[in-house]
């Protein structure tokens, strides 16, 4: 697992949140079995709404390139999720009985709101580093979970199956790529000394507001009583 | 109380959400003096915060009308904002033992983030109407929230001050001017009709989404523990 | 040819200029094979640059789409534009001995920022359907031209590809698409007596604004001293 | 004349470009009386359909700010356009016949869309220096070229009063309040050595463009038949 250089500062300087998310009582439950899988549906639905305004999310990086070869990236990014991750999802939610029309008629989460919301937002006032900064969270924290969970052989297929996705290596290749973009993006606008810079500070902000919000996500899942 | 024509049909629409906002525990402990004081300087901290966002949200109301009459009320809202309840904030703020580099150096809370991005996104992403359907929930609801609470007496002066601002002459006429705008922003783009529109079913959608978001908010200050 | 529903009122509308636009000087003088070279190469050079923005508009569109296929359809079109199109001029200008540094480091015409920039702004500041009709003029005017001019027969190669181009099935496929977009959008978003609402009026001020920018765009070429 | 640090940096960069617009032969003849009224009365009309937008471009700078502070200087400008100098071309316009529903049903010239769509187009898709880059030459070029032709003189009351207004000591205030904001925003961004910066030259190159595209728009006045 190579995520760059950029990356991992980040991590490092937010680990504790950055565990919150990535070693959640929604993953740890999945990868032992022990969720339900009534949860985990409601999960799917979730993340299929989420899917929507993530592609849109990258969309915006398109308009906020200042460079040919980032706009293609993120082209192909949101070609990947529109035509190839959601339609994945809604072929795994109609094997478990919940429509294309469920999908589409049902009502986002407030904390997937906010997450959403908040990446949007971040780019459209913001620059494109403050997009990938909030972008990198959700790509590259799946990745570390597909990894973290490689061994964990959950007995559900609709877990295994998860975890197969994300360790993927079309998977773990996109997390390269991305992470690609965002040191390449530093390293042509901050320069060698990224890290003494003023945007470094709104970059890692934003990296750990985003971490926060990734954790509110999976809390949906956890509440007692959904409805 | 006099909010015009297209409010109290939203209100009335989503009567059960409104309450859980308007309603809330928060507003109920706050008016029966029993809200505990840190949890209301806390509140006055995310709401500082909040007004940021939200003088963004109404400048954002400016780049997205069309008309000059429409541009010079956001640009008072602004105004407004700005120079006059973010001042009153600060000061009332300084006179607990909060300090203006205490407000500035406060993290927003996940579901104030909500909220404001929510606004924001939908502003950028949608149109003048869009905007205001969001904003509307905000500005009005605590027009309302004064007025109900207008016999409350609590004996904490800095809740009987709330309380005073937004049942005040100054805040009503606030409200009027905003569902104003909005009443004509819809006659003009959408007929008299416009119960039958496209749009009139988004605007719903967009002012229940606001309000439930609006419910988080007070929810963040009634947590066990707040750190 | 066959555009759909909504093109052919706001061309029929807005008729003299759509002509000074697609029968513009310009398309007259490729056609007859007396556009001289150097012109014609020029041209290249400038639609090349407006290529990149006009892939961030219709990127802009996934992010102004309320429904999945909208945003689809849009996501199509930038994948398109980025990776057959702009390779197409790139390839082109390469065997006119043009390079592709040669044509990142070219600056935009004024008259060029003025369509691409009103374009963009138009779809920040607004909403699909205004995007969408800042769109048209280009997509649908080309695809006319090509029509128009699919017996000229200029002996120049590089003019006789650039009809090809624009007449063959793919890209008239394409114009139906859009066209198709567009019929839709107002049909959901309008209904049937589209032609008396306030939107309609917008999208009339729009698609004539921008067809007169397209006029400007032409005139670049047209100029006696082109440095 | 004091307009900090950064502009005259940018300035002398563009000299050229800068004296062409500064200097323009619409300025020279304003200044020597030598202007015909219908043509300085058609700049009126499109300098207020300008100031709609470039109020829209300052309340965009609000929404793209990082601090407080950068908000009010941002927010106090909107102000200033919105409830004092578009009132100025109203009034100075009927005083001249022009009434204000003649403004209103005016159409912008191609020229001008270019630059008030481009300064907002970059202010959406870049960040506050971007934006400000796009606005300072408007805001300064105006406070030079009425320090420059303050003992012009000329007969006409009405362009006396024009030089009045852009030599004043308000106007010539503001100038030094923007670009303070700007000094500040650059210092704060990218500290001492920003010339060696990445954003810098991004920054000239806005620079330049909105120079160029603003000699344009006076070119509007110039043509032999203006319709």
């Amino acid at each position: 697992m190579s995520y760059g250089k950029t990356f991992p500062l980040l991590k490092e300087k937010h680990k504790k949140n950055w565990d919150r998310y990535t070693r959640h009582d929604f993953v740890l439950k999945l990868a032992n079995n022990s969720l339900e899988p009534i949860v985990f549906l409601n999960y799917l639905i979730q993340d299929y709404l989420f899917l929507i305004q993530f592609s849109k999310a990258w969309s915006l990086a398109i308009l906020k390139s200042d460079h040919l070869n980032e706009m293609k990236v993120a082209a192909n990014t949101v070609n990947g999720l529109m035509n190839f991750e959601m339609d994945l999802h809604i072929n795994l939610c109609k094997s478990y009985g919940i429509s294309e029309t469920d999908l589409e008629t049902s009502n986002e989460a407030n904390e997937n709101i906010a997450y959403t919301r908040y990446v949007l937002e971040t780019g459209y006032s913001g620059d494109f580093l403050d997009l990938l900064a909030a972008l990198l969270p959700c790509v590259l924290g799946y990745g570390e979970i597909g990894i973290n969970n490689i061994d964990a052989k959950p007995n559900a297929i609709m877990y295994q199956k998860w975890i197969d996705t994300y360790s993927s290596k079309e998977y773990q290749e996109m997390c390269t790529v991305v992470s690609k973009l965002m040191d390449d993006a530093i390293s042509v606008r901050l320069g060698d000394s990224f890290i003494n810079s003023y945007k470094w500070i709104k970059i890692n902000k934003i990296f750990n507001t985003a971490t926060l919000l990734e954790v509110d996500f999976w809390n949906i899942f956890m509440k007692k009583n959904i409805n």
